[in-house]
C-alpha cells in the first residue's frame, strides 16, 4: 500500500510542520526534533491550568489538532502508534506549566501510562503541580483488566479545556476530567484494518466481514462477523453502549477512524438516531474524524451522559478547525415542495399563421426520420431521427391545446413538451432554447432577438459553439440572417449545415482518428434537421 | 469492498437525514423524497441573494455540508456521481429564491450544466432572477474542451456566500462568483480509485503507482507513474498550477479526496509550502475533506489569486463544521527546550547508615540474578534477574556520587539512575516509585508514609494492584508493616511474595490456561526480589 509520505522516519515531524504552518501562527513547537515532538499554543502565558495530551501518532487530528484556546495547551507526539518518551512528555510539562499546574490526559495504554506517569513524577519533584487522568473508555472487551482509551478522550479534552479556559483551578479541572473519563464509553468497528506507511497491508479483516471492538491501533476486537448493514452494525454498538447508560440525556460523538466516506458517516448517524440509544441522544459531535487510526475504514461511537453544564462546556467556542462543535439533535423537519413545480397549465388559443408554421416544422422532422437516423449512425447511435420525430409527433398531436395567440406562452409550452417527450441532452437543450426565448419575449424583446437570446442560453449551458459540429452550426447563422427574411435564414442554415460535413468533432482532442475519418463528408444530423425546418418554412 | 450502508438505493436520502438530524435545526429539506433531494437553510427568509449548488452525491461534505449562513442557501443532491434532475434543481430554486434572485454554482459536467441550465430557464420563465456560474477549475487535462469542475468551487461558494450574506445584490454576487470561477485552478492526484457502494472495487491504479489529474468521479487523469514521494508528487502539481499564476499572493485549498490520512495530508501541506508555489501562498484552507470522491486515497490542490477583499470574504465566520476556515501561512517557529530537562545534578554527601542499606540491597539483587531469571522463565522471557542485577550493579558503582545526607535528593537520584539503567516498563515504574517518594519527602512527609505514597503513584500509573501477581504483592504489605519495624516488613514481604505462587496472572482473561498451569507454584520474580531485599535489610 502506497502513502503520501517521504522518508518514513520523518512522517511525524513533517506532519507537525505542515500542521503548524497552516495554523495561522496559532501553534508552535519545542525545538527538540527529532525525538521531542511537542506542539503547543503560541499564545500560552501559563496563567491558567495547562492541559497536555498525546501518545502515539497516527490518530490525527488527535492530539496536536486539538491544541488551542479552550482545549489542549500542548500535545506530545510519539512515533506512529508508539508512546512518546518520558523526556518528551516532561519537556511539554515544563514548557507549559505555571503556578496553576497542569493536567495530563492519557489514553489507557501501558506505554502512555508509564511515560506520562514518570514525567509527571519528575515534574512534581521539580515542584510543579501535575495531575494525571487516565481515560479508558473502550467497553468492547469486557474482560480486559485495563480498558483501552479511544475517542472518548475528546470529551475530557473539551470539558477540561473549557473549564481551564474559564480560569478554573487545578482541582476543579482535574476533578471534571476525572469525572468525564469515568463515565464516557466508546465502541468501535471497522471493515478493514489500517496500514502503517512503509509497512505491508494487513489483511486481517476479510472483505465482507466487520470487526467489532477493535482498537485504534488496529488491535483485534471481540470478533469478526458477516457485515449485514450499517443499521445492524450500529444496533450492536448501540445495544452494548446502552448497557452502561441510564435514562439520561446523552451526547454522542461519532468518530470516523479515518477512511470512511462522509456519505457512510451520515448514514451511520441516521442509524444511530434510529437505534435503541437514539431517543436518549440529545446532542451530537461529528460525524468527524477526531481520533483516527490512520485511514482505517471504521467508525467509533462514544456516548457521554452530560449535564446541562457539560453541554455548555462542550459548546464553548473553539477557534480551530479540528473540533467540529456540538449540535442539538432535532428530528428532521421538511417543508413542502414549491407549488409552481407542477407542470404549467396553458390555455389554448388560436393563431393560424403560427399554427401552420409549427405544423410544417413537425411534419418536416417526422418525414426526415430515416435520413437523420442514417446521418447519426455515422457518428453516434443512429437515433437522432427517431428522437426528433417522436418529439415532433407528440407536439403535432397537441396542436389543439397550444396557446398560439400568446408567443411567449407558446414557446414555454413547446419547451415543456420537448423537455418531456424528447428526453436526453437534446431535449433539455431544446427546452432551454424555447424557455429562454419565452423569457425574452415576455420581457418585450422582439421575436428574432428573443430567438437569438434563446440560442445564447442554450450555447452557454450546452457548452457548444459554432464550429463544434452540432445543430448550432445551422441554427446560429439562420437566426443571424432571420431579420433579413426567412429565405435568407434558410440559405444560411443550409450553408451552415453543409459545412459540418468538413468539421472534426468538438472533442477532437479526445476523439479517435478513426472517428474523424468516418465523420468526414457527413452532415451533422442536428444541423441537417435545422436546415430542413428552415427550408420548409421558406417555401 | 464493503461499505457502511444499508439498501444502496437509500444511501443519499439516509445520509441527508443523518446530516440534518445532526445540524442542530440549522438544516431542513424539501418534502420530495426519493427523487427530489434538496437540503436548505431552516432560517432562510429570501431577503438576500440565494446561492444554490449541487450535483451528484459522493462528494460530501459538498454540497449539503456547506449549506448555512454565509455559504450556500440550498444544495441539490443527485444519486452518487449522477446529476440531480431538472425538477429537483427547479424545486430548490423555487424554494429559496426571493426578489433578490439566486445564483446557481455548477461544476462543469454535462449533466449538471444541462439540468441546472434548464431549471434556471424554467425559473426565469416564472419570473425569477437566476444566474448560472459554471466552475471548470481542473487544469490537469489541457486539451479537454470543457475543463472539469472540482474543489475550486469551494472558493466560489464561500466568496459569493459571504457577499450574499452581507446583502450584496445579484449582479455583485454573480459577478464575484464568475470572477472567482475564472481564476481558481485545481489539480488532483490519487494512489487508488474510489469505489461506489454496491459496485466492485475498481483497480485501475496499481499499488505503487500514482495517477495525476484524475477527476472527482474517478475519471482517468493525465497518466499514471511510479509513486516516488509526496514531495515529488506535490512538486508536479505545484509546477503545473504555477503556470496559471502570476506573482500574486495565493490562497491554497488542500482537499482530501476522502481516504487520505490526516498524517499524509499534513505532510502534503508541508511539501506544498516548500514547493515552487510555496512562497506565493499567503493563506491556506484545510487540509480538509471538502470535495471528496467517496473515500478516494487522493488529494487535490486548488489555488486562487486572492485580493485582500477576497481574503476578508474567505475569512468571514461560518457557524458550521464542514468549512475549515482560512489561516495565514506562517513559517514554523519553535521555542527552546525547557532548561530543567537536562539530567539533574546531585551533590554527593554522606550518611553511612543509608549507604550501607543501599549497598546491601544492591548486592542482594546482584546475587539473586540467576534465581530471579529462573523464576521469570516460568512466565516471561527469563531476564528479570539480569535486568535487576544490571541496575543494581550500576547503582552500586555510583555510591560515591550519591547525596546520602539528603533523603529526598537520594530518592530522586536513584529514580534518575533506575530510569536510565534499568530500562523498560520496570525501570519506569521503579523510577516513578522513587520520584514520588522523593516528592513526598521533600514536602515533609515522614519516610514510611512517603514510601507508601510512592507505591500509590506507581500502582496508579502501572495499573497493577495487590493480587495481580507483581512485585506489589510483596512491596505493599512490607511498606504497610514497616512502621512496626524492618523485621515485620521483611516477614510481610516474604509472606506476600510466597502468595504470588498461587495467583493467576492479572490478565487472566486473556492468558492461556497453559500459562496458568505453568505459573502455579512459582513465585513472581519481582515479588521475590522485593522479599529478598527486605530479608537482607532485616538481618
Amino acid at each position: 500500500m502506497t502513502h503520501f509520505v517521504n522518508d518514513t522516519k520523518d512522517i511525524v515531524t513533517e506532519a507537525i510542520d505542515g500542521l503548524i504552518v497552516g495554523s495561522g501562527g496559532r501553534l508552535t513547537r519545542l525545538d527538540g526534533y527529532p525525538h521531542i515532538r511537542v506542539v503547543l499554543r503560541s499564545d500560552w502565558d501559563k496563567s491558567q491550568v495547562a492541559l497536555i495530551s498525546g501518545g502515539g501518532s497516527g490518530h490525527e487530528p488527535a492530539h496536536a489538532g486539538f491544541v488551542g484556546e479552550g482545549m489542549l495547551t500542548a500535545a506530545v507526539c510519539g512515533d506512529i502508534f508508539a508512546s512518546p518518551s518520558v523526556d518528551a512528555v516532561l519537556a511539554a510539562i515544563l514548557a507549559v506549566t505555571g503556578p496553576a499546574g497542569c493536567v495530563l490526559i492519557v489514553k489507557n495504554y501501558t506505554g502512555d501510562r508509564l511515560n506520562f506517569g514518570l514525567a509527571a513524577e519528575r515534574a512534581r519533584s521539580l515542584g510543579l503541580k501535575v495531575e494525571v487522568i487516565i481515560v479508558g473508555d473502550d467497553i468492547s472487551l469486557p474482560d480486559i483488566p485495563q480498558p483501552r482509551g479511544v475517542a472518548g478522550a475528546l470529551f475530557v479534552h473539551k470539558i477540561a479545556g473549557a473549564l481551564a479556559q474559564s480560569g478554573a483551578d487545578l482541582k476543579s479541572v482535574a476533578g471534571a476530567a476525572s469525572r468525564v473519563a469515568s463515565v464516557v464509553k466508546s465502541f468501535g468497528m471497522s471493515l478493514d484494518t489500517c496500514t502503517i506507511p512503509g509497512s505491508p497491508k494487513e489483511d486481517r479483516i476479510p472483505t465482507g466481514e466487520i470487526e467489532l471492538g477493535l482498537g485504534i491501533h488496529g488491535e483485534p476486537g471481540v470478533g469478526q462477523s458477516r457485515f449485514e448493514s450499517a443499521h445492524a452494525a450500529v444496533s450492536v454498538l448501540s445495544d452494548r453502549l446502552a448497557e452502561f447508560m441510564d435514562d439520561e440525556p446523552l451526547v454522542a460523538l461519532v468518530n470516523n477512524l479515518g477512511g470512511t466516506s462522509y456519505l457512510e458517516m451520515s448514514v451511520i448517524v441516521n442509524d444511530l438516531i434510529n437505534s435503541r440509544l437514539g431517543s436518549s441522544i440529545s446532542h451530537i459531535i461529528g460525524p468527524s474524524a477526531l481520533m483516527t487510526s490512520l485511514s482505517m475504514h471504521g467508525v467509533s461511537i462514544s456516548v457521554f451522559p452530560a449535564t446541562e453544564a457539560d453541554v455548555d462546556l462542550l459548546s464553548a467556542p473553539s477557534s480551530f478547525g479540528a473540533w467540529p462543535g456540538i449540535t442539538a439533535v432535532r428530528l428532521p423537519q421538511f417543508i413542502p415542495l414549491p407549488k409552481q413545480l407542477a407542470p404549467l397549465e396553458f390555455k389554448s388559443s388560436t393563431n393560424p399563421v403560427l399554427r401552420s408554421m409549427l405544423s410544417k416544422c413537425c411534419i418536416t422532422l417526422i418525414d426526415s426520420k430515416e435520413h437523420l437516423n442514417a446521418l447519426d449512425a455515422k457518428s453516434g447511435d443512429g437515433d437522432t431521427g427517431s428522437t426528433v420525430a417522436k418529439a415532433a409527433k407528440d407536439l403535432l398531436s397537441s396542436l389543439d391545446h397550444l396557446p398560439f395567440s400568446d408567443p411567449d406562452q407558446l414557446c414555454l409550452c413547446i419547451a415543456q413538451n420537448l423537455g418531456k417527450s424528447m428526453g436526453g441532452s437534446s431535449g433539455i437543450l431544446m427546452s432551454i432554447f424555447f424557455s429562454a426565448t419565452a423569457t425574452a419575449l415576455s420581457a418585450g424583446t422582439p421575436p428574432v432577438k428573443s430567438l437569438q437570446l434563446g440560442l445564447g442560453d442554450m450555447m452557454e449551458v450546452g457548452g457548444a459553439k459554432p464550429g463544434d459540429r452540432t445543430m448550432i452550426d445551422a441554427l446560429a447563422p439562420a437566426l443571424e440572417a432571420l431579420s433579413a427574411g426567412i429565405e435568407h435564414a434558410a440559405a444560411a442554415a443550409r450553408s451552415g449545415a453543409n459545412k459540418t460535413a468538413e468539421m472534426k468533432t468538438a472533442g477532437a482532442g479526445r476523439a479517435a482518428y478513426v472517428g474523424e475519418k468516418q465523420l468526414s463528408g457527413h452532415i451533422d444530423p442536428g444541423a441537417e434537421a435545422v436546415a430542413r425546418v428552415f427550408d420548409r418554412l421558406a417555401l
